[in-house]
């Protein structure tokens, strides 16, 4: 996949920011390693999902019907966003439970949002449907190659920034994000799997030997409460990550308080997995081990900053 | 100065964040123009105030008494925050009229915090009191040169990062910061400065030929709020200031907005001013000009980005 992912980073560069690193002082976090983190909350909409959104609308080809997304949030605004910026309709199926800075964000776009009552589920047979009757490209979150390629171009930057890393932390929601970056790395980089205790998709599925059903709920599940790993996830891990851990609640309250606190980075929950592991003491790091910590999202409500 | 400034960065480095820039894409923020924001606001403590406290603290020789400052926020934090570091005392004298949010990071350091009710010279007169009764460093908030070249500090991180910028835009208040900046440049980059229209302590002094008491207040007070222009400040703008400029405080309040809409980044009003002279036309680069925005500070009060 190395080589579909460096096509998808001449694709979409010039339409995404190169986010940037920050290194961090000694004992930052109060964690004892060599620390950076990858600011991916400042990209184009707020998190990077228009990575992979951009990449399959730059394929060439699409249908005059636009383009269709389920989402309930964050891939939502992405491919809302980078629908406009091409030029192309797009129309963008929320479930309910979605929470309204994301759903504004969309709307902002000018794609045409509908609420659908219930799950994720729900939003994504009606996308489905929506697009069997249209002709429309529908762009899934997570589970697709042109999407997993779009979000490994983040590892690729990453790399180019930073030669030396030895190890990413990646948090994990429907696996689109790890699967990229764990295919893009091919080990070279140790990369770690995060998710919180109530959303453990991907760990479920590496105990169980396949994508199984898994918890969804807590702070974090409106960015990473997906019900089942992807499958191209699934089987990029399996290939290429080194570790997958778990979070709880209140490590991932505390990480992203620190964040505010002590960065002025306005994460959310679900892009303070990462730091959570290492603040909580979930992956220890070796003390001269350069570790990368992927902050992936900042479409907070802001008064859970403070 | 600028040896001063290149001894300063060695001093100082290992005790502030390299802090990250980031090239915007072509249009945003509906200015036309290649441009890149130095991303200060990420620093510690949340300004880019350390950078001169630590330059004091560190040139050797600190009383047994310690650390004073007077400051309506950020240099209070910003002394805070570096005292702790370094491992000595400090005491903070704060207007009364300085804002909730700003006490508590100094507090939060450890310092002692005293109140002194009224404007910011009755804070500064209390701390000079305190400074003659126990023989502690009075850190100024600008107007000493050694704070002045460890402000400069970031011009020369900034080149390094970037050594194909053609003009920078800098806040300012008391002038700590463009004085610094200025002097590292030498007019190899233009430099323009930009002050609210409420608090146009370098404006008006440019105008009459020196320093003279200025306006002071609107919603950027607590950070750019100085009654009078530094002297060092007034010698190196003139010498070295290419342009002084000021915005209108819905010009400030748009900026502030936009940086947190489009890019994710928390600004304080004082910090969003040099976005607002880009985006109100107030500084109109060429085309191709590569225009350099400083946010310089991240303490502010979230309710207010949204």
């Amino acid at each position: 996949m190395r080589q579909e992912i460096q096509a998808a980073h001449g694709r979409i560069r010039g339409w995404v920011r190169e986010t940037p690193v920050m290194a961090m002082q000694a004992g930052a976090f109060g964690v004892n390693a060599r620390m950076s983190l990858k600011l991916e909350c400042l990209q184009v909409a707020g998190s990077f999902k228009p990575r992979g959104a951009f990449n399959q609308m730059l394929r060439g080809g699409l249908p005059a019907a636009g383009v269709v997304a389920a989402s309930g949030g964050n891939h939502g605004a992405a491919v809302a966003y980078a629908a406009r910026r091409v030029g192309t309709r797009a129309e963008i199926f929320v479930p309910g439970i979605s929470p309204a800075a994301k759903r504004a964000v969309i709307e902002r776009q000018g794609a045409e949002l509908h609420v659908i009552p219930g799950q994720y589920m729900n939003a994504y047979e009606a996308c489905q449907q929506r697009a069997a009757e249209t002709g429309a490209l529908l762009i899934h979150a997570y589970d697709q190659p042109a999407t997993v390629e779009g979000q490994g171009t983040l590892a690729l930057e990453w790399e180019q920034q930073q030669p030396d890393l030895d190890t990413v932390l990646v948090a994990v929601g429907g696996g689109g994000l790890i699967a990229g970056i764990a295919a893009w790395f091919e080990r070279r980089v140790r990369v770690v799997a995060v998710e919180p205790e109530m959303c453990p998709a991907l760990h479920d599925a590496l105990r169980a030997g396949e994508p199984v059903d898994a918890a969804v709920g807590g702070m974090a599940a409106d960015s990473l409460g997906a019900r089942r790993i992807g499958s191209i996830a699934f089987e990029m891990s399996r290939q290429f990550v080194d570790r997958s851990v778990l979070v709880s609640e209140s490590a991932i309250r505390d990480a992203q308080a620190a964040l505010w606190r002590e960065v002025r980075v306005a994460a959310e929950p679900g892009a303070a997995v990462s730091l959570a592991a290492l603040m909580s003491g979930v992956y220890v790091p070796a003390p001269d081990e350069h570790v990368g910590v992927l902050v992936c999202g900042g479409n907070v409500a802001l008064d859970s900053l403070q």
